[in-house]
C-alpha cells in the first residue's frame, strides 16, 4: 500500500532577513484570541522571549507596529493587534488561500503520477 | 530608508512525513552534475550520511528509486538520476516556476502596501 503524497505551499516574506510567515501569523492570531503576547506564545509552546523577538524583528523590518500594548490597568495590561497587523493577516491569508488552491491544482495536473500505484 | 519586503514561496511534498522540497531537489541537481551523491552532499556542505538518509526517505515514501548507483568499476562507482527522478525534478521546477510567478503577482496586487514609504 503506497502512501499518498500531498503538496504543501509555504508563503514567507524576507527583507535581508526572514521576517514573516506562517509562524508569525499564528502568533498574531493568538494575540487576537488571548489579548496577550504571553498567552499567545504559551498556546504555541513558544518561549515569551522568542515571541517578543519575532514580533520586534517583524515590526522593525516592516517599519510599523503590530501590537498595541498596555501595562497594568484594570485588566492587568495586554496586547491587541494594530490596524496594520489586521490588514497584514487579512491580506496574507487571502494570498495563501489563492496560492494553496493553485498549488493543489498544479500538483494534480503535473505531479499526480506520484500517487499512481506502480 | 525602509527595507524592501520580498515574497518567498516554498513548495514541498509530505506523506505522513516531509519527503521532498527544495533541499532534496538541490541534492538531486548536484548528483546530476557530479555523478556522485558524496560530491553532491559536499557541494552543499551536507554530511554524506544526511544526504543518504534524505534520498532513502524520499525513495521509501515515493515507492521508486531516485538514484542508479554503481560500486567500483572503471570510473570508481558513482550515481546518476533515474528517469523517475528526472521527471520529478522537471515537473517540480515547472510547478515552482508557475507558483513563484503567481506568488509575485499576488504579492504585488495585495501586499505591495508593505513597501510604501510610511
Amino acid at each position: 500500500m503506497k502512501k499518498t503524497v500531498h503538496p504543501k505551499m509555504t508563503f514567507q516574506f524576507y527583507t535581508d532577513v526572514k521576517c514573516f510567515g506562517p509562524g508569525v501569523a499564528e502568533l498574531l492570531l493568538g494575540v487576537r484570541e488571548h489579548n496577550s503576547l504571553r498567552s499567545a506564545a504559551n498556546s504555541m509552546n513558544m518561549a515569551y522571549s522568542k515571541a517578543w523577538t519575532i514580533i520586534k524583528t517583524c515590526e522593525n523590518e516592516f517599519g510599523f507596529k503590530l501590537l498595541n500594548t498596555s501595562i497594568g490597568g484594570k485588566n492587568g495590561g495586554g496586547a491587541s493587534l494594530t490596524s496594520e497587523a489586521e490588514r497584514l493577516l487579512n491580506d496574507y491569508f487571502a494570498v495563501c488561500d489563492e496560492l494553496n488552491m493553485q498549488a493543489n491544482q498544479l500538483f494534480s495536473n503535473k505531479l499526480s503520477w506520484l500517487n499512481i500505484e506502480k
